[in-house]
């Protein structure tokens, strides 16, 4: 069932053909839901979803406050545009408040799973009545958590799903025969822009990794700015990645004569094939001024900026 | 009596013998005492007052654990060669007690002058029965005390000598009308090597700004390491000042394809005439890239090394 089907071997139409019939079948006159998050994976379920289902597909956009600025906006100008409605449920409170007082890398990744799967997504999916739950599982999270990379994780327990009652739940995940390159191919297929596939990685939780210490909606909200300034200088840089990270670290500074006490801004920006190794970008001196310059003018608080140096390994991608 | 005697002005053996006349008529047969940093006006001081007095001069040097590695050992050897013997005070204890568990810069600062005056020198001082210190005041210093810039300083009550009981006691400032040329002027003549000049400038207690968060033995040992590949590979470059700073915040690395979470250093180099305005110094990034490696390679623990891109103002010199 989950014999990998290469993006050499995949015939997108029928692909997509199977894949709807599948999801009509499963869900039957019922309804379905899935949570879509932005990126490549659930962009590609939802469109499945939608052409399999219309009207009895509900697609929620989780609001965790802590993606880039106007980005629950954009996904859902994006859908409307392919005549998908998104329901944007605005769980930002929840989150904060489930981050509150942490620093602990872990425990703040933590947080934020369970926030999402319990509380937030978890919640909605009891509520709804649906019995079928479209997930963007691709062959690589397989191979990831049979090789113990990612955490093998029971869904139902995640969503607080009792599995004594959980009889009749279905979870589809129609992507699991494909990589990375066969999901884009079948979500450009069913019609996705290509702004979603040039759009540099930026992981859901991206702000627990880029705050260090208590992500707080201030400080989401400082890395937030600095990330924007990033990515537009960044943008043509053809570097594998690009970033923004608000370091806990406060740094003296001077305003208008005066002694600032602030925050650092550190800017890291990635040549890299696969991520397994990176070196930093090789950035002209006159691009890395206009972020300093930018970053300290645009970003309340913000005094001082560095550029990591240092390669993976002995660095990481990202900092925490 | 502060007059200025700028450099033009200046006849270094007038200024030397009227010096050493004065000096000579205030200590008459007593003993002076002084405290050397190994820092140009300390230095010029003791030249100065060891050619008055000889052997009625004691000068200590206070190792307070918190300067460049080697740093002591330079000092004692360079001074023997100009014949002045300098007695090594091993402090460190002390100094570590003091700082232990402070983070707040100012606190740190605090805590390092009261250690320095009360507890160390000031014994030293008290216990000796010298009635006269030299001190290595320049005329900037006074400017900067008036213009409200460095806090007055009572030097008795720093050093924990009661006013009531100080009848006798005399400070001596020999440098008081000159500026920092001046000195270095003063200090040539009175045959202090080249070295000592061509240094970058190092302020005594500079691990309590370059270390960010407490100040432990082992974390100045970091910085100390770090420092030193950084004069080493930034000797050529021109540079006003450069140095390396240890973060508190904690970063993601990897060794052995092992997670390790560690430590980051910051690399400051600066362009500046004055230190009143400052760019950060356009390395190469095979220069860059050598900080990283050699500086990630030889210092324990340290993952991760950025590179300071912002100017002064809004940036500062030193971190914190």
């Amino acid at each position: 069932m989950m014999t990998e089907i290469t993006v050499q071997k995949l015939d997108t139409e029928q692909f997509i053909a199977e894949k709807v019939a599948e999801i009509k079948d499963a869900v039957g006159r019922g309804t379905a839901i899935n949570a879509l998050s932005g990126g490549v994976d659930s962009s590609t379920v939802t469109m499945l979803g939608h052409r399999a289902l219309g009207k009895q597909l509900r697609t929620v956009f989780i609001e965790n406050g802590l993606m880039r600025e106007g980005e629950s906006d954009q996904v859902v100008s994006l859908f409307r545009k392919l005549g998908v409605t998104v329901e944007v449920i605005d769980a930002r409170d929840e989150f904060f408040a489930a981050l509150k007082g942490i620093t602990d890398p872990e425990e703040k990744r933590e947080a934020i799973t369970q926030t999402f799967y319990r509380n937030v997504f978890g919640r909605i999916v009891r509520e709804s009545g649906a019995k079928c739950l479209l997930q963007g599982t691709i062959l690589t999270d397989v191979d990831e958590t049979v090789a113990g990379i990612k955490r093998q994780h029971n869904v139902f327990a995640q969503l607080g799903i009792d599995p004594q009652e959980a009889f009749g739940y279905r979870i589809l995940e129609p992507l699991i025969q494909l990589r990375k390159d066969g999901v884009r191919k079948v979500g450009k297929a069913l019609g996705l822009p290509s702004e979603l596939f040039d759009r540099i990685p930026f992981p859901g939780p991206a702000p627990s990794a880029r705050v260090i210490g208590e992500v707080t909606r201030e400080r989401v909200a400082t890395v937030r700015r600095a990330t924007a300034v990033v990515e537009r200088l960044l943008k043509g840089s053809g570097a594998f990645q690009y970033m923004a990270i608000l370091h806990e670290d406060r740094v003296t500074g001077m305003r208008d004569g005066k002694r600032d006490f602030g925050h650092q801004i550190e800017v890291r920006c990635w040549d890299s094939i696969d991520a397994r190794t990176a070196t930093p970008t090789r950035l002209s001196f006159e691009i890395l001024e206009n972020l300093a310059r930018e970053i300290t003018r645009d970003v309340p608080g913000v005094v001082s900026v560095t550029y990591n140096i240092a390669p993976k390994p002995p660095s990481t991608i990202e900092a925490v």
